[in-house]
This record gives C-alpha cells, structure tokens and sequence, in this order.
C-alpha cells in the first residue's frame, strides 16, 4: 500500500510524472470528471485547516468522486481517547483514500502504518505537507517551465517553516539551483538542512537578513509568516514578525519575470496591494494544489488498485531500537499508546545519530 | 461577476424571475436535478446556522451539484488571522459559487468584492439576509397569490430584526402593503427605515405595542424572535422577550385566511399548538428558502457563465472618502486589514449623510 | 412513517431480513450503487461520533445518495435554542432521512414524532444504539453462521453499557443462548435487564468477575470501555478502568473460533497486540455497522415512498399521565419545552411502573 507522508517519498520522477496528469488535467478536465466516480476521500483534520481540506474536497469532486469529512479535532472519536492507529483502522472501513492533517509530527505515518488505504499526509505538525510542496513544484513549472538553473529567495521564518525545508529539498533533485536564504539571525535555516541536504547536492546558498538587497537577482521568491504558533515567547513573535514584509515597493526591485509565491495564509507579509502586480502567483499556488492532489489521489488510488491485498504501509528501511526513546514532545509517540519507538540510524562525522521514523527529530540513549 | 449581498441588488423584475424558476423546480424537480452536475457550491460558515447552511447544500444537492462545507468559524483559517478578502480569492480556486455567513456587516460584500466567482450573503451580522427574504417572499407569493393589496403585520424585533427591514423592503415596490407594526416602545422600527423606504414609497402603516388587537386585519403576521445576542443587556432581554408570544387563543382572532410566518429558529413567541393550525406557514417557509435558493443558485451561475472574465464584483456607485472612518465595530472594516473605508453620500434634509458600503451605518467625519 | 429509535422496534424476522439484504449488498456492491441516487440522507450529531457518523455517511454514499452534515453541537441551531422537534420538522424540508445522534435520552424519539421523514437513532445518550447493535448481529452471523445456541460473554461495563443491553435484548429472541456477564460488582448488569429481558425469556446466565476464568466457554466475548463519560466519581472510574483488560496471553485462554467484539472506540482495554489476532472482529464490526446502516436506509425509504402520507411517527402504546413526571436529568423531556409527559404502564409484581416513552426510566408519581 503506498502512501505519502513526505515529499520525498516521491522520487524526481514520480515528482515529474504529477506535474504532467496535472498539466493534462489543466487542459482536458471532463477526461478525469469521472475518474473517481464511485471511490471515497476521508479528510480527518485533527487541526482545522480550511484551505487545504477544501483543496482535498474540490480535487475529489472534481474526479467525481465522494468525500467523508471530519473537519476538526472536537468533532472526531480522538476526544474520547481513540489512537491514531485505530483510527486509521475504521477509516479504512469506510473510505478508500484519506487525507491526514494532525498536530502531532509523525501522526500521518502511524495513521500510513495501520491503514488498509493509502494515506496522504496534509500536514503532520510542524514537520511534513508534502501537497503544498507539490503545489509550490507546479507552480514553478508552469510559470518557469523548468526546475533547473534558478535563483530561488526563501525569505521571514526558515527555522520553523516546514514549506521551505520540503522545497529545498524537492529542488536539490535538480542543477544549477541557487538559495538565496533570507531571515533574521533567530529564524535561520537550521543546520541540519545544510548538512544533510543543502551541502551534500552541493547547491549553492547564500545567507542574509537583507530582503531589498536580495530581490534583483531572484528568479523565485518564496515568502513564508512568521507564525505565531511556532513560538515559545510572544514577545520575541511581535519584535520579529514585520521584519519581512513585502510590500509594491520592495517589489518594484525584482525582475520582470520573477515569481512570488507563499503557502499561504498570509497575514501581512505581503501588502495586499502586491495582488495584483502579475508577478504574484500565490493564488496561482492554491489553484495549482487543487491539481497536484488530483493527480496525487489518482496516482495512490491506482497503486492500491493494481497492488490487491491491501496491506499497511512496509516501512522498510526501519529499525528497532528499544535502547533510544524519542524525547521531542510534538512527536506522535508522546501521546499514542502502545506504540514503538522505531528509529534509522545515520552517520554524522563518525558519530552515530538515531532519528525517530515519526518526527525525524534526533533522540537521546536512554 | 453577479452577486447578492442584499436582497435589493435584485430588482422587483427579478425577484418575481425567481419567484417563476422556484414555482417550476416545485413542479418540474427532475428537469433540475443535474442542473449543476460539475459544479461546486461552497458554504463558508464563519457562524453557524445550521438551517441556513443546510437549505444551501439542499438546494445545490437537488441540482446535482457538490458542496465544500465550512460549518463553523473555528474550523477555518481565520482563527490564523486570514482575512475575509483572501478567503474569497482562495474559495474562488476551489468553488463554483460561495455562500457566506459572517458575523461582521459588510462581509459578505468583501468577499464579493475579492471572488472570481458569485457570492451569496447567507447573513452578515445584524445586516442583510436576502435568502430569507426570498424564502419569505414565495412564501407569500404561494399563500397568497400576488404582493399587492396585502396587510402585513410585523410583531417583535422590528429594531435589530433585519429579516423585518428586508421584507418591508421588497414589499415597497408594489401598491397596496399596509404595515402594521407591533412591538415594545423600545423594539420599534428604527426611524431611518421609515425615512428611506416606508415613507418615501408611500407604505401605509401605524404602530402599536398591542398584537391581539392587531390581528384581526392582517393578511399576513411576520412574528420574530426577540434574539438574546442582539442586546447588550441580558436584563431587558428577559423582560421583553416574553411581550409578544403568539398562542392559539390569540390566532383565534385572526381572519381564516391569514398566514403567519417567521424566520425561525423560534424559542417560545409561538407555542408549538400553533404548529397543526393550517395558517402556521414557517415550515413551508422553511421549503420554500430550499427552492428560492435553487432558483438563485442558477440565476447566478448562469450569469457568471455568460460573463467570461470572472471579474470581482464591481462597486459603480462606491466612492472614496478619505476624510471619513466607519466607527461601527460590528463593521467588517473593524476586523479587516488594509481595506479602503468606502462611503456612499445621500442626502438627509440637505445635510449630507455618509453610509459606510459595507455595514451601511451612517459614518462620522474624521 | 417507520423509524427506528430501539433495535426493539425491528422484529427477529426484520433484523434477519437486513442481515440478508447486508448479505447481497456484500457480494453484488454494484446492484446497489445508485439505489438511492438524489436521496439525501442528513447527519444530525449534537455531540460528535466521527465513526458512526462517517459509517452512515458512507453507507449512504455507497448507495448513491447525499449527505447533510451537521458534525457537532455548536454548530448547530440548538445553540440558540431551538427544539429537537423544531430540528426534525425543519430537516424534513431538505432531507430524505435523518440519522440523529443527541446527549438526551430519548431525543430521538422526540425528532420521529415531529419528522415527515424517518428517523434513526444514532445514540441517545445511554439510552439506545440500534445500528450499533445491528453491526453486532451482522457480525455474529457471518463469524458464526447462526445466531442460536452461543456461549455470550459480555466484559467491562455492564450498568451503563447500552450496547451490552442491546445487544442482550436482540439474542434474547433466540434459543440455547447463555450469558457470561463479567464486571466489577459495581458495573453489573442492572436488575431490571435481568428481570424484563434475561428471565422472561429463560436466558441461561452466570455472573462473574473473572475474565480468564470464563474465556474458554466463550463463542463470543463482548468487550466493552469503562466510559469516563458515564462515571459521577472520577476517582471511581480511575480505579476501575484497568481491571478488565483483554492481552494476547489471556486471549490464549479462549477457544479457536471464539469471536472477540468491542462497539469502539477502545482506550486500553484491548491491547492493541491482539489486533492482529484472527479472533479479533472489531474492526469487521466496524465494517459490517456499514453494511446493516445501508439495508437499513434502503428498507426506511421504501418504507417511506410505499407510505403517501409523510405523517410522523404514530406512537400507538403510549399513555399520557398528567399525573406522572419524568425525573430524570439526562431525559429529554428535561430540556425540551412544551413536550408531553407520556408513560406506558407496566406492572412489576403487581404494582403498577410508569415508565417514560422517551428514556424508558422510571417515572414517580407527582
């Protein structure tokens, strides 16, 4: 059964496969209005996210088919104690895709490990959403008409941004990509992107706090919020949180042809005003994700057709480690009863560093 | 783009157009039922009304159409700070035609402003609800059989009762209507009501707190609740809310034709014996809100068919003023980030008046 | 207008009737897939059940239909407070059937006396659960091949576990059948189960509070939660949750083709190594709730279209007794205003028990 809850358990060409049933949906709806007549989309929001759950639902019923939605965490069976794994037990009862967002990290891979239909993660915590990075690829595509030889900006909050480490790492498949990285000291991109996936695809980075000095050479800048929820300290939110605004006047130093993008909700980090300028693809972006998860939902409910028995997701590449316990207390294994502590080991300089399989975050021996 | 904020965006012409497509879906379901096979309708619920949401998505479902549901504010992106104006640009990605319910007056028409596709207010704040009045109108219509030469009595809120000021509205195009409002001195129809629609359109009308009185001349009774979230004072809301409650004694002196209607949710101005009495007409109102929403819901998405450049809708008769600020905090503008403070100018005894465009409360100069 | 408020209110020859039409649903899906095409089911959930409510939703999709869905209380108009049997006279404008889910006992029933649709009863507090009960039926029958002569052990909470009294009334129509009730002394089964079903139909039983002890006669064993929600001392709940808990090595104790069920969702009381146990059906339970909830709509709105008249349900067996008063606080007639206080008459050892139409409680004289 194959499931995504990372975008880089699509391979490059798995990546280039959607863009292109999204391409040919762009241009011939009415062959897919039927494609999923008959078949059933669960969307379990555990947290509410309006624009991505509807972005589930439209692409469903623009494939023909229905939608079981469960729009926020008071609303579903979690408020009486049910796991995650058991959920995702019934769920397969009832529908044959279902689209996850959960505030713990991991939770759409324990939902992936005990479902009997392939899971989509739509958003796991501050750790993985991998159809906003589809949609952000589509986005590039079809504006750029190409993923290789850009200047991409990422600018405000790359810390705790999970869209900025899912891209980098979607464009580090490809040749010739500059990072243009543009954030306070506070929110810089952490180093362990640099280390495991900005310096071993040898690309080309550059670190700054300037956004104005920044905008003239970009070919894409990706905006991202300073989100409120990402931080301990309120205070340190407000002192930070217009440090990066794009306004028409900062914009009128980009080239001609560059493209801004942000996942979006914005607040105000950029001027309403900038809307209209053509070089604001950002609503080109929600679009685009309607797509990209069409194209995603037929490809898995394809996959599960042609693979019969319907098995939980084979996590290969796990190994068992009863010594290690993850510590990070947004991982799902915090709050999921009965449930094992699995982690991959890795290598850096000499050392041995485990990561959960759930959060990706590094554990501690016991 | 065509879009109803307010049931007087529909000229008399129109509204009896609707009135016609409701009368033949009720005769004629089945050359409706794929209508808008594809099409998607969204309902975005930033408070709730479960009666309002569901006649919608009746209403699209008997159309063969799909529904986005958004059946609460705290299931959206707005609890992240989105504003109205990037929802609607958002939705439009999503949806074929958005029908919204916001707490704030104005809202509504922001979206309808930001939408690439028609916008329905389903209820912002104590402002405008034009389905209801479509609901009450063939309501009347199919009772009654004409709007003219009609008795209409008005018993509760008739201050804050925006279905009241909408109804006696779309009754003062035609000759004949004789209001008879009924309420507490401190309920009355507010003056500006008076000014702008009943006096100038020649309405005939007395005012009285007395219902039984009252009841035997009337055509039709309008009966509203007198809602406790419109009072400030929790104190005068329990001693008037009991002033008006219709029994079956009082409906005794009623003519055997007259009809009552209400806009429910009811909580006790009419006792549940009222209900078997054949003139109780709020539940075929209740049908009746289904259908003239199906009416709608085509009117619009065939006008939006028509007009190929899905262009937000446009303000003709808005115009800026800078010196001017909207002070009323139920006001959409208190709420939204970066919107123009926009006023029409009329006339009041030949002192300019400024209405803010979206709450249409009078404005005070800066 | 037939509803179904009790499993009760089917007779032995109805459930198997549904057992079978479950049976052809299974093995020929396609027969049924657009058996209810322009049907519209409505979920009414004013407290949230994420899985009985998709399980109906998504019967209802597999059959072709729509689905009103209103997830949860406050997002319905109960929160201005409207009455059950106002909600049931107006969805009766915009859908087919309704399926309500309401914290009062007997609400339910309340909404099937005012509907012009049939009603089914999702959960009324802990009064009844009929589908749940009809899932379990379905999945005796297809483990077991027959519902006679089985050794039924029910675990846990057996007081407030109205999924045990149920499904207990439903074998207590067949033959050979005897019960192991396994509790806590203070979670027996109460007396009046015993005394009006268990005894007059010459039920075999024994009382225990060892598990182990009894899993090797077992055919079934029925494990339930210890709900927190049903407890008044959380201390008491605190102590009592743990002690019946079902491990893989008790279950080595039980028979080969023992049958373990559980209505979900679990917290703890099966551990979750047992999943993947053969004898464990749950999860087919889970299943089998989908299947019974589709034959179940199907005979409701057959039932329906034979029968012209849209008239509520005709509660022939009831009483009015002014002189009676329901007491009790979770009853429906504790919050409803201007409902009748209607009993039936029953005797126990000669002296006359009113009982409440609504929550079947015992009633007190005024």
């Amino acid at each position: 059964m194959r499931s995504v809850i990372d975008v880089l358990d699509l391979t490059r060409a798995e990546v280039e496969e959607l863009v292109s049933t999204a391409l040919d949906i762009i241009a011939n709806p009415k062959k897919y209005s039927e494609k999923c007549r008959g078949k059933k989309l669960a969307t379990f929001f555990f947290e509410p996210s309006t624009r991505t759950r509807l972005s589930f639902e439209a692409a469903m019923y623009e494939l023909g088919g229905s939608v079981l939605s469960v729009p926020g965490a008071s609303l579903s069976s979690a408020a009486k104690g049910e796991s995650v794994a058991d959920t995702a037990k019934v769920v397969s009862c009832y529908a044959d895709i279902l689209a996850m967002r959960h505030p713990k990290e991991g939770a759409a891979f324990v939902a992936a490990k005990n479902a009997r239909i392939p899971v989509i993660n739509a958003g796991d915590g501050g750790h993985c959403h991998p159809t906003q990075t589809l949609a952000d690829m589509l986005t590039i595509f079809r504006e750029k008409g190409h993923f290789d030889n850009l200047t991409v900006g990422f600018c405000g909050d790359l810390k705790y941004g999970r869209t900025v480490h899912s891209l980098i790492n979607s464009l580090s498949r490809y040749a010739g990509i500059k990072l243009v990285l543009i954030s306070p000291e506070e929110l810089k991109l952490p180093e362990y992107v640099k280390r495991e996936t900005v310096i071993p695809n040898k690309m080309e980075y550059v670190e700054t706090e300037n956004l104005e000095e920044s905008l003239p050479e970009l070919d894409v800048l990706y905006m991202t919020r300073i989100q409120r929820e990402r931080f301990f300290d309120v205070a340190e939110y407000e002192r930070l949180k217009d440090s990066y605004v794009l306004t028409a006047e900062k914009l009128s130093l980009a080239k001609k042809d560059t493209i801004v993008l942000h996942p979006l909700p914005r607040v105000n980090e950029i001027s309403v005003k900038v809307d209209n300028d053509a070089r604001a693809c950002y609503f080109k972006q929600v679009e685009n994700g309607k797509y990209m998860r069409m194209a995603l939902i037929l490809k898995l409910l394809n996959s599960a057709a042609e693979n019969k028995e319907k098995t939980p997701l084979n996590c290969e590449k796990s190994l068992v480690f009863e010594k290690c316990r993850c510590k990070n207390p947004r991982c799902i294994t915090s709050q999921e009863q009965e449930i094992e502590h699995i982690f991959t080991e890795t290598s850096n300089g000499g050392k041995s560093v485990f990561r959960c399989v759930y959060c990706e975050k590094e554990a501690e021996n016991k």
